[in-house]
């Protein structure tokens, strides 16, 4: 424990070093949230974004664009409009990609049952790509991480592939994506607070008995999804590990 | 251990439930690999596909299109052709989406130490966004995705939004991004069999010492994509939980 508080002063002393180098405004207040908890430390954090990037361009060989070789040409952590969008495009020499790129947290945890209470919260929430990772030196962390996203080549070679139409057509796809994302960080920040209430007020309680009677465990509804936004809803009733990305279901179009 | 290999017994024996009712050809190797051994069960695989997915026609309102109303107008797990896909556009009545979606595979393990070993051989061969479930009964899942991936929205209400020239350019970026996924298989196939021979052929220590001094864990050169398609390669000497997605580091484009 003593160990676990040292590293994580430490690292929250630390400057930021991404390349925003803060923490997005939409989840500062998250991010406050879990760092107060002694058993959390946030690591890596990113509201959800839309993008324009760019590699050189570099014909269909097939490489992977590190970002030390990728711009953005445009980015927003906020809905966007076509123009933003057209006027970035303008600027491309190379090979464009259009993004949405969901919520994302790396939080380490204490302990695994920590991880494993936010990553009840984070399934709950809808982020069904969530998963903890525990380190062969025992570093517990947990990702929240989602599903849905977009991908869409736009420009080869500087030269625009699609259509002024096509760009209104998707953006407005983009921005649904987006509002879905922040409707599923509210639902998170939400769920959080009452899976920590909860424990507080079982905190007479041995852990082991609050872990095993916690109603985020153990009162599992079945979603109505966007019905209840400002609720936490449970997972679908079933297997535990088979919440989360069953190839087999939701092929997510316009959510 | 022994519910552990009743729980597979049965699991091993029931009906392939998904929707192609077998496993995919280029995993079966795998498959059966993780099932000859004791502590490993596998519960879903894909080996990855490109698809046209369509949705009925509902506008711009937002909605998470489950697989209940969403159907395939195309699906394959190898290569595709741009024929193709313009013929299943053809059909094209409501929104259509094509997709590449990765490799994944979920496997349920018997100790948190076998899903660590898995989680270790899945990140060293590429798929970054892998990771572990503990149940709150105790069930231990390890997932294996991948972060790059392809999703394009091409028709609303039945018409075609993009030219034959881009659906060419999108193909072969598609077919780019199946190749690699299929090297990452490899990898994985490789670096789980040099994972199990090695623990093999220590099997004379304890199995906390084995987990010390297994290769996987202890050897973790620099990474170099792509030179040793066939070789085990190392994840990049960072922090165990910050090798996977980053929301800064690899913005794959055309990978």
């Amino acid at each position: 424990m003593a160990a676990f508080r040292r590293w994580k002063e430490q690292r929250l002393a630390r400057a930021d070093e991404s390349r925003k180098g803060s923490v997005d405004e939409a989840i500062a207040g998250l991010v406050q949230l879990l760092n107060g908890q002694e058993r959390f430390c946030t690591t890596s954090s990113c509201a959800g974004r839309l993008l324009l990037a760019q590699a050189p361009a570099r014909g269909f060989n097939g490489y992977e664009v590190q970002k030390k070789n990728c711009s953005w040409l445009m980015v927003t952590h906020q809905l966007c409009a076509k123009e933003d969008v057209m006027t970035a495009l303008q600027k491309a020499t190379g090979d464009t990609v259009f993004k949405f790129e969901p919520f994302i947290l790396h939080v380490q945890c204490q302990e695994l049952q920590d991880a494993q209470l936010l990553h009840s919260v984070a399934i709950d929430s809808g982020f069904r790509n969530s998963g903890i990772t525990v380190g062969r030196r025992g570093k517990i962390m947990m990702a929240v991480r989602s599903t849905h996203c977009l991908e869409v080549p736009l420009s080869h070679m500087g030269k625009l592939m699609v259509t002024e139409e096509y760009v209104d057509f998707l953006v407005q796809i983009a921005n649904r994506k987006m509002e879905e994302n922040m409707k599923r960080i509210d639902r998170f920040y939400n769920c959080l607070q009452l899976a920590l209430k909860t424990e507080l007020s079982m905190s007479n309680s041995p852990r082991e008995t609050i872990q095993k009677t916690h109603s985020v465990y153990t009162h599992r509804r079945k979603r109505k999804p966007d019905k209840e936004p400002d609720a936490c809803t449970s997972s679908e009733n079933k297997e535990d590990s088979e919440t989360e990305d069953d190839p087999e279901a939701n092929l997510n179009i316009f959510s």
